[in-house]
């Protein structure tokens, strides 16, 4: 079939609209009608040319929702009409990952994922001359229609907007389970966040649901404190109106440091901002931000000998078909928030506009509706 | 009164064995007579001037064991005749640290005792001359009478050699709690250790204790497989025998990296190494070893965004007062050795022997009786 895309031909080119080929699902895998796409940091680390496992030309976007339109042989847990968000987590349930509880970092599908095919090899996707183009993260959003494995979607109740739960398939799981998977916050906690953008505030408002005492956000751009405090910031602290290394005050100002500190900026300095401010004896700290290529983090080995636990999120540890239904659910339910960080919608043909906010600081989160 | 004691004058300079003045216990102090101490690295951390900290002149040693000769006003928990292990790290049972279960980190006595004297700021030791001495670690275990805090005494059986369990007041309970305590170690784990010296043997005998399965040992110095088999490593790695870089080849081959691994060389790169020899999705990593001062420990922060955890452990996770008597027990019952590693015994007057011997490479504990 023919579906209409935003391709990313070229490392650091902006995306190019156009009609693509699109195959059926095979065995185990499933066509997917995207009704609405977030775009994320992570799509745009790779549309730079920023990640060196970038794969070109490609169909980016990972943050999605939609309908189950045509299911290959073999697949049992979706139907046709079935509302989803695909997963670029995959949840097997059978991995070695999908059974240990520690981890959600499934390997079904993994392997071929990063080399940007399906689970057998091969695209789905070509151009109209043929040339055959790559998936992304298992997802490839940024398409009005995209074949994904029947174990990277997350079947979700069909009273759900579009336009407002494909965030769930990133950046709210991210960041709020983060907290909840991943920190394990528990009720009274102090906590610091690190970045007050589309993940910070959603570590922000997990604290407020996990139901901790103290929420500071520390960002260095002061708008973002009034929309943080609509999510349950208590705190804001922005560095430079502070005199002196940063962690210390943060150490001082919460009266001993965070039980729970979180990076949702992605600068391996702040990092270790985050990982200096968590108390001595117990505090934990996560890394959400992802860091430039070869970028790395440090610190003495005295802040982990003296109890504090360096740690990282990727999809804020949810096992994405057991739990993103979950989240959808509490959005539905008014315990998490989602509407007013959507800050700007627009069609697939103004997607690279998305683009360009994201780089002025303007937006939260664009969606493009198809 | 008068004690014998092993003296550090100066940084970088031998012990020097003379009598020193020893005033009795105050209120909530106990007069303890030690009747032997283990000579550990954070001793010569200290005696050799690389520990920016350290004071001087100070009576060392931290690894004892005694009697109590007499206790001082307000004293409950203690009499004269009872058999004790001194604490570095206290037990207060009523501070913020003690009344939360994530840590071990008593703060009690901590201010006092980083500066060297009791909880009332001054010392009870002072030579010949008059001048005043340091207490170190708050238990300077280098003199055959030394005055502690009772929060800083674990009191343990009487039938327990003292020669033996004065290993249980450092590295016994450092390397064996590191894994029961830190660590957590479940039934069937594979785990790897880096460094097996006094400290390392120790874990490698927490971990049999704990039931996992495969018990890996990385050590750059031969002759340290056999000992270590003893005690329980099943498998010996010689990074000197390894092409190309270590973490790699240990991760394919334990068949995906270490549930758990541990530092006890000090060493910032090896630290490094037991973090990326950690399974991806649960590994968890743990410093034990004390780097110089300055030295930092680095890695890529995708490391712990694909689920590895980096911890750190002091006095291994124990609560002394609790844990010790336990720790005792085992040993009384056979749970665990400490026999094999007490490799040389010597008078006081032969301390820095010992200390040569650490250098040589040539004792795993060197013990002083008195
Ligand atoms: N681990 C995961 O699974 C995962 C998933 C999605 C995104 N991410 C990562 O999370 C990070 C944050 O993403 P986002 O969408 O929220 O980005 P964003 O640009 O919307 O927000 C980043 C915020 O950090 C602030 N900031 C920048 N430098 C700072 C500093 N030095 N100190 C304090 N604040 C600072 C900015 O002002 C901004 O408000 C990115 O690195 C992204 O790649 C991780
Ligand atoms: N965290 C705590 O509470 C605590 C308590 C006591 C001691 N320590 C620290 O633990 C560490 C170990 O102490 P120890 O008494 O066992 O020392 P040790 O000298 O007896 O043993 C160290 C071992 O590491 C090996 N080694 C050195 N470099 C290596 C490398 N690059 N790769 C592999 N093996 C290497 C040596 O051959 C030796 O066998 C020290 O740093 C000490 O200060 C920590
Ligand atoms: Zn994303
Ligand atoms: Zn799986
Ligand atoms: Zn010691
Ligand atoms: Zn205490």
């Amino acid at each position: 079939m023919r579906t209409r895309a935003a391709v990313a031909l070229e490392a650091g080119k902006p995306l190019e609209i156009m009609d693509v080929e699109l195959e059926g699902p095979k065995e185990g895998e499933v066509l997917v009608e995207i009704k609405a796409t977030g775009i994320c940091h992570t799509d745009e680390f790779t549309r730079s040319g920023g990640d060196p496992e970038g794969l070109f030309p490609s169909i980016l976007g990972h943050e999605g929702a939609g309908v189950v339109v045509e299911v290959g042989p073999g697949v049992r847990s979706l139907k046709p009409g079935d509302h989803v968000i695909p997963l670029y987590t995959a949840e097997c349930r059978e991995c070695e990952y999908c059974l240990n509880p520690k981890t959600n970092l499934c390997q079904a599908v993994r392997s071929t994922q990063g080399q940007g095919v399906m689970p057998d090899g091969t695209s789905r996707f070509s151009m109209p001359d043929g040339t055959k183009l790559h998936h992304y993260m298992g997802c490839s959003t940024f398409a009005n229609h995209t074949v994904l494995p029947e174990i990277s979607l997350a079947k979700i109740r069909e009273d759900a907007p579009f336009d407002k739960v494909c965030y769930i398939g990133c950046g709210v799981t991210t960041g709020v389970g983060a907290v909840i998977n991943t920190a394990k916050v528990e009720i009274g906690a102090t906590a610091i966040v690190f970045g007050l953008g589309g993940i910070g505030l959603n570590v922000i408002q997990g604290l407020r649901l996990a139901g901790a005492d103290r929420i500071v956000g520390v960002d260095l751009n002061p708008e973002k404190k009034v929309l943080a405090e609509k999510f349950g910031m208590t705190d804001f602290v922005n560095p430079n109106d502070v005199d002196g290394p940063l962690a210390p005050y943060l150490v001082d100002y919460t009266g001993g440091g965070g039980d729970y500190t979180f990076d949702a900026t992605g600068n391996v300095n702040v990092m270790r901002q985050a990982l200096e401010s968590a108390h001595k004896g117990w505090g934990e700290s996560i890394i959400i931000g992802v860091a430039p290529a070869g970028a790395e983090i440090s610190t003495r080995p005295f802040q982990l000998v003296t109890g504090r636990v360096w740690k990282g999120t990727a999809f804020g540890g949810a096992r994405g078909r057991t739990d993103v239904p979950k989240i959808v659910d509490w959005y539905m339910e008014g315990k998490i928030e989602i509407d007013p960080m959507i800050t700007h919608t627009m069609g697939l043909d103004d997607i690279n506009h998305g683009f360009d906010l994201m780089h002025e600081g303007k937006s939260i989160r664009s969606v493009v509706t198809y």
